[in-house]
């Protein structure tokens, strides 16, 4: 298809917004449309259906199962094309993870990315049952010189300028892990059309848009994948022209269950005097999450939250902490987590111009009465 | 509870945006928690749980349906207390409904009502299956001069400088109708926590406010029903001192499942030159719809759709409508409904304080190359 030639005026390069600039319709049309986790549904251990946070690049597309196939192919000695029920006649494993998006945090950010504007709740946890990737590039035969492994969804459209069907690359050593899973249930139902439908990637520990929805397409590179997703979108950098770094694993992240009653508006929270329990859930794709630290006076001092089990290498943990709240008046609370391989979460912004990654901690306000 | 001394501070007034005033950090918030149909699941005849809208005044109450239970009292001869297996035991029917949220379109209108800014996307389509309230009632016995039902339900916070306990008023000729019902199963499955599990009230026809979430509380009055939900909000009023119009019914809308593919962030949509089907849907909650128009140049011509089958008394009808785009370039799209009662769908805003039952035409724009 042609390239239109008025695209830049509806398919515009990535901008920050100007300093008092509120957020455009553009960025409210996003968020009418990719919903975050509301932050009481941290009570769950496992996010139920349509809780979980949500990112669709482009649209959410009719896939129909009973044509779908699944093509592993490229530098393979025995390119593969599967129906659905060929693929789940293969062995089948559950995996409790947690995805947070690339994005998270970004429209907290000074000055902000004009992008999708999540702010704290772009989350979730589920139970993903699938058959493992590894089984079926060790039956398609990898080349021994293969490096990346790209994968396509059914998904398409237009992004800063460039028609493209969504894709992306992960290295071939990630896509061999053994809990990398081709996920067609959530939660024991069937895999949503909004979370991938018939069947979707997952690489725990990864950010979301490496858990590519609508899979139809798995190919093996024998050089470095160098798609938009991977080389444009999805770069922690400072200006346009670096090539900045690429996003991959989640950084630590602690969220705190908002206590107490909202106000509708606002949603400040309002707690009565005395003991409030507060309790949160932790995660980090790196490694398991060490420690969770609570500041009931906007960082100025902080106190370690009490650890629940780690319920699965890549599921969020739960915390809590036991706050008195001895004066009425208003209070900012925060939270901050450590992983075991020595990833600290920041208290403050860590700015960068695609607001990729960002794990600086959330400010819930709460009046205390 | 006593009343925050700075409460003005945290649960203001509403108010109007100004002018020029972006979307504020405040909606940004309750349009990340909110969140709306995705446009291109117009293209299922029921919503598949996780894309129907959602808007929750407070926070999602933990319920627990073991020690639930449903009171009926005020002017009745016999109150009742119900468990969640003695309703499931009572007479079960399912109807097929389209919910609509009264301030959806309310972010289009200018000024803009501050308060949770919906564009097009706040709707949905479900089966909910319970048990009709009337049959409750006749069971409890209706004082002979009772003239309204209060609704209460679990969920409660602060509004507009005001706490409460969501509770909503029916006028009780509604709360007699054979459709009205105590729902607790969604499409088929558990009602979800978000839709108001264990048990929600359903009144088909009526915009989303009147089915309240999370019930727990039934009570016949003998006066009008005249708490904050009736009388506060969900009032159609120009200015801030009339007591304005109740919202009441759905009013006529059609919508169109956007064609083509869109661009990720500014959501124009690209089609081919040539034939485009163009499809949608359309409800009332006065009568069925009787026609749908659409424009293809924003409005100044219209031609008439073709209407599918109404397959529900209060659930939205399909419609399709045959375009050639047959030059390049930019189009708006429209479309709009009228009912067999008359209503008529109007193309530009007409504007109310509280942006409430909003039913201007939904603009889509595409790009034909």
């Amino acid at each position: 298809m042609s390239r239109p030639t008025d695209v830049d005026e509806w398919s515009a390069p990535a901008r920050i917004a100007g300093a008092d600039e509120g957020i455009s319709a553009d960025e409210l049309r996003l968020a009418a449309r990719n919903h975050g986790l509301p932050l009481e549904a941290l009570r769950y251990d496992v996010t139920p259906a349509g809780l979980h946070y949500l990112l669709t690049h482009y649209d959410i597309p009719a896939v129909d199962p009973a044509a779908w196939r699944l093509t592993v192919s490229g530098a393979v000695a025995r390119p593969l094309s599967l129906r659905l029920d060929e693929l789940r006649a293969r062995p089948r494993v559950t995996h409790r993870v947690t995805l947070e998006c690339a994005g998270n945090g970004r429209a907290r950010l000074s000055p902000r990315p004009v992008s999708q504007p999540w702010l704290d709740e772009a989350v979730g946890t589920a139970e993903w049952t699938g058959t493992p990737l590894a089984g079926l590039l060790a039956e398609a035969g990898v080349a021994a010189d293969a490096v990346d492994v790209a994968f396509t969804g059914a998904d398409r459209g237009f992004e800063r300028g460039v028609e493209q069907t969504y894709r992306r690359g992960l290295p071939l050593a990630e896509a061999l892990r053994d809990d990398v899973l081709l996920a067609y249930e959530m939660n024991g139902g069937p895999l949503p059309p909004q979370h991938g439908a018939p069947v979707r990637l997952i690489v725990p520990g990864w950010y979301g848009m490496a858990h590519v929805k609508w899979l139809v397409g798995v190919a093996v590179l024998e050089s470095e994948f160098d798609g938009f997703q991977n080389v444009t979108a999805y770069r922690v950098k400072q200006t346009a022209d670096e090539p900045g770094e690429a996003v991959t694993r989640i950084l630590p992240k602690a969220l705190i269950q908002p206590p107490g009653v909202p106000d509708f508006q606002s949603r400040v929270r309002v707690v009565g005097r005395g003991d409030v329990e507060l309790t949160g859930r932790a995660w980090s794709g790196w490694a398991p999450v060490e420690s969770v630290e609570v500041s009931t006076d906007d960082g100025a001092t902080w106190r370690p939250a009490e650890l629940g089990p780690q319920p699965a290498p890549y599921a969020w943990r739960s915390w809590r902490y036991a706050w008195t709240a001895a004066h009425p008046g208003r209070y900012e609370l925060r939270a901050r987590a450590r992983d075991a391989a020595g990833h600290e979460q920041p208290v403050d912004q860590a700015w960068n111009r695609q607001g990729m990654a960002s794990n600086h901690a959330q400010r819930v306000s709460v009046v205390v009465r």
